[in-house]
């Protein structure tokens, strides 16, 4: 089963990977775009059921994956499953 | 009307990122996964309708955010849009 787990840091929680991204989008020339953040994206496949899957998967992100004082998850199956 | 790009490193592309993932996940003891791969994920918020924001969110990829050569991108609209 394959998911992916989108981490993104908390609001509040200042990110200048965003921030130097609107810089450069500004410069050149884009308008009309606000509250850009940038996140991480895992990719994983787990040779288990969907609701095992999930399990092992929360797991893994508050283990290892994800940083939970400053960072949020949430895990995401493909469209067609 | 908010949307994510995804980027992740095309298939064949080295992921060291990934590869590091999976064997910190190893030694934690996980098993029954494969195939992780680390990407990006962009969250923007665009001040357009749908086809005006995906035509500009492909600019954006274009000329700043996505590296054509060793990445892929998708735009994803959150799922109640």
């Amino acid at each position: 089963m394959k998911l992916n787990v989108k981490i993104m840091p908390k609001n509040g929680v200042l990110d200048p990977q965003g921030k130097a991204i609107e810089n450069s989008l500004s410069q050149l020339g884009f308008k009309n775009f606000s509250e850009i953040r940038q996140g991480k994206i895992i990719e994983i496949d787990i040779d288990a059921d969907k609701d095992q899957a999930i399990n092992i998967t929360d797991e893994m992100c508050k283990k290892l994956l994800v940083n939970l004082i400053i960072e949020d998850y949430e895990i995401i199956f493909d469209r067609e499953e």
